[in-house]
């Protein structure tokens, strides 16, 4: 109560402010206009615009124009490939001050124990981490995970001051066929945010989604797909990972009538994209260029998606709002030149006095030993279903092509860039070992491996030579799981993820040269994907249309079923 | 759960669904088409839309246009005159499914068992009764209110299914000067709705308000003060009573870009005015006709509400949403062919169903008798506050008029139509009578009294014959409160309102017919004023600037203290 006399006071003038920014303009995204004044902050509220004020601390924010603190509506914070303290470090200078996660990634590995971590980590970074909890963990019956979450599960998770409902129900097929385990989910959080994640669905099978109570979604990937969810008053959440780039698509969708409805996200961006070419920044300026009004872009970035996600208490630089405040440049270029995040200048030192919390999911990679036979596909007919990489997209096209039966094996066949892909299982359950054929790498020699392999996070694997890939796939149990590129028998590059096989010790700016090495290995082997490491990780993901494989087998995702 | 189940369930089609409307045209509020197709109802909510379904129960609605329910964001019920359940049958018919009620009349009257009421009530009518907490009962320390309700009292309040947070915050005076009553009345809802009443508040008062956690407002009565409202993050609601008439002043403001943020309201509004020109059915008529996009008109009487105030449930024609319906002409006539309620079509027989609740506060008038010689006013110099009425505003002017001191009394002027007001207590407390001048009926004659009397509700009475007055006020106590028309002694007029003296235990239509009597007769003693019984009503209120009168005296607004 004392903070609510604080505020009034301070508001009115009759208190000094504890900080006020001057000097600057600050975007009014209800009316559209630039309206220079000071803004007066009490503790981590605004409580005064466009008037003067004293304040004990006063902060020059001469010649630039003040937005809101910019909003992820969905991301996976373990795609980042480092800690959400690293992630805190690495984003929130770029002015994105709250970030709706969902940890379903650390969750399929350890469970709620993943989900712990992250809910502690919140209480400590800078940015706001708003905590989703998983609602498919795992994402299908198809794959062997770490854990699963029921809705008895789940439940106790509530209550968290980070909470915010539901997250992805990426389990489409089972909320429109009513499946009682999805059933029980949806009604545990009737009263809460249910968020989205139906690629492709539309007519009736998107009406019966929508009224499950689902709100908002972030897997449309062209304009029409995103205007029938617009239409039946779903929120559509633009995304912009690192794979999945769908803001080219989306842009001429976002306008003045449609911006209080849309929103921006990143799900899956890794450090080097987000050091290359920036985070929600990137996408405002994308848009622009595109010829989105400034005011639509902005608006989809901050207020927008507070009122999506029914934040009431940030997205405008208003009074009674979060003093969440970033300084740019200009409209156009949106670089921060400083961000405050709940009243708190975000810099170097603001990071260094964070508590942090100790990492969880160490030891976490409990893979069988492999060997280069475990690599040979069994079969007995030459029509080959195989996977169509679609460059930029976590969809993927299924394929059929005709591979000859070599001595009781399917081989690679680098002339027509069929390559092997396999998932060996990791979590020390069964030992599956999944083979199949994808096409689009572009791999002449070698193997590369991962742990980050959606959502099961086995170990997935792509490789023209068996040897390469046993070897591949051996490294990265002696180094806790991450990323590696082998050659006759040599690592050419790897990195270490040692947070569940997910998250790198590292900070932010060494993973990125880390990856750099990665990618560079990986181009040595002829790989012609900008971004092969991610773009193999959710070739095993069996809730994004069309054919993918876990280590249970290849997946027909349509049919939902495991063909192979 | 099974619920959840058959949504989803008629949803896709895969059961018969309860209900469909065919035939009509929906318009779309996020991208502002006008899309043909069924739309799909199971129980009381929407499942399906632009699509083909089969139902139980076809309902055609060809040719018309389907909006959403519109929501009235602020309103008192009291004032329509009638019991929750005749204004349901009034209202709902035009297309008005959501009524944002702050029940502060009867509460003034009765207290908590007045708020009981109206929760009771909206648990049985058409239309969802949303009742929020009153939180100025008295509006001020400078009148004798029935009852009075304090932090403490509100809060066992709170958890009922109509609850939507604290109701207008008319104390602005005690926000922005922290009084500790008013203190713990915002902290108790902090986590939730605050609504907001502030007229012509600015700069850094308007800002320590909106950091008090005040979201909405309805006071604003010209388009810069609205401004400032928005650009400062408060959503707007326009207003149109049947005293207060904002909307042609707000109406510039309401466009394709701001329509988001602002909202409609009637605050007060009697069944005449209903009758005549309609409720938010005539406000959108009035907008479109003033040149208001017609999408920005439905969004500020459906979807912007719903958003504004959190019901995430309503505000589109879309899955997941309440079946609140309105099939209309066209967009610019606005008229309702049909009107669905949570899934139930409104009509005479539906009406009929409902289980009615028994009204309260009976027997409520305790004012003592009074006589002519008790309207005389006291005072020993000629130089007097006047109050100056604004036709169509509830904001009055402080007008000094130098009136003659004769026998020890100002009297009455009617040439310079300078007439007696007085207010008497009437709940039985003290007995108290106030009296000063009043500019703006036109009263030639006789005396008009009523006991709506904003908020406190004592008998309000002007007149220039105070025989006259004497003989109004106590046919008051006689018919338990209500309106009446003096002159010469006898009753020209009156309606009964048996109900804490506010509401009647008419039909709407016998009051509406009352009312033309009541007016008629006003007239007939010189009334100019379109609607004086209201305009007197409000003359009482001392939240609303400039000067006004209660039982304790003359009320300077800006000063907040009583003058005389």
């Amino acid at each position: 109560m004392n903070t609510l006399v604080n505020r009034i006071a301070q508001g009115r003038g009759d208190e000094i402010a504890d900080k006020v920014l001057r000097g600057g303009t600050i975007l009014d995204l209800i009316t559209g206009e630039l309206i220079a004044g000071d803004v007066a902050i009490c503790g981590d509220t605004i409580v005064g615009v466009f008037d003067d004020y004293e304040a004990r601390e006063v902060i020059d924010v001469s010649g630039t124009i003040l937005v809101p603190g910019f909003i992820d509506t969905h991301l996976h914070i373990e795609s980042s490939l480092v800690t959400p303290f690293e992630f805190d470090r690495c984003v929130t200078p770029r002015g994105v001050t709250t970030a709706i996660c969902d940890p379903h990634e650390i969750a399929n590995v350890i469970g709620s124990a993943g989900i712990h971590y992250f809910q502690n980590a919140s209480e400590h970074t800078l940015m706001d981490i708003k905590v989703q909890l998983s609602s498919c963990v795992p994402s299908t019956h198809m794959e062997t995970a770490g854990a699963s979450l029921s809705a008895s599960d789940l439940a106790p998770l509530r209550g968290h001051a980070s909470g915010l409902g539901l997250a992805e129900f990426m389990n489409y097929p089972g909320v429109i066929h009513r499946d009682p385990e999805c059933m029980a989910k949806l009604a545990l959080f009737e009263n809460g945010h249910i968020d989205g994640h139906c690629p492709l669905l539309s007519g009736r099978d998107l009406n019966a989604y929508i009224a499950a109570g689902i709100r908002t979604e972030h897997e449309a990937t062209s304009a029409p797909e995103a205007l029938e969810k617009l239409r039946k008053g779903m929120r559509v959440l633009i995304r912009e990972g690192s794979v999945s780039k769908d803001l080219h698509a989306l842009q001429p969708l976002l306008n003045e009538r449609t911006s209080p409805y849309m929103c921006l996200c990143t799900d899956d961006r890794n450090p080097l994209d987000i050091g290359e070419y920036g985070h929600l920044d990137h996408m405002i300026r994308e848009l622009i260029r595109l010829g989105t009004p400034p005011i639509a872009a902005y608006r989809a970035a901050s207020l927008s998606a507070a009122e999506a996600f029914g934040l009431k208490d940030r997205g405008m630089i208003a009074p009674g709002k979060r003093a969440d405040i970033v300084a740019i440049d200009s409209l156009e270029g949106c670089h921060a030149h400083l961000v405050m995040a709940a009243g708190t200048v975000v810099n170097d030192t603001s990071f260094a006095q964070r508590r942090l919390v100790d990492p969880v999911g160490r030891h976490s990679v409990q893979a069988p030993k492999v060997q280069a036979s475990d690599f040979r596909t069994r079969a007995n007919r030459a029509e080959t279903d195989v996977i169509g990489i679609r460059e930029g997209q976590i969809l993927t096209d299924h394929l059929h092509e005709n591979i000859a039966i070599e001595d009781g094996d399917k081989r690679p066949d680098i002339s027509r860039d069929l390559v092997r892909i396999s998932v060996v299982e990791r979590h020390g359950k069964n030992g599956n070992i999944a083979t199949g054929f994808v096409k689009g790498f572009g791999l002449k020699a070698g193997a590369i491996a991962s742990t980050v392999c959606h959502d099961h996070h086995n170990i997935a694997c792509v490789g023209v030579n068996y040897a390469d890939m046993a070897v591949a796939a051996n490294r990265l149990g002696e180094i806790e799981g991450g990323f590696v590129v082998v050659q006759d028998g040599k690592i050419l590059a790897e990195l270490a993820l040692p947070v569940a096989g997910l998250m790198s010790l590292l900070s932010f700016e060494e993973v990125r040269d880390h990856l750099l090495d990665l990618r560079a290995a990986a181009r040595q082997l002829g790989v012609t994907l900008e971004e092969p490491f991610l773009q193999l990780a959710f070739l095993a993901l069996p809730v994004i249309p069309a054919l993918k494989i876990t280590d249970r087998g290849m997946v027909d995702v349509h049919k939902f079923e495991i063909i192979s």
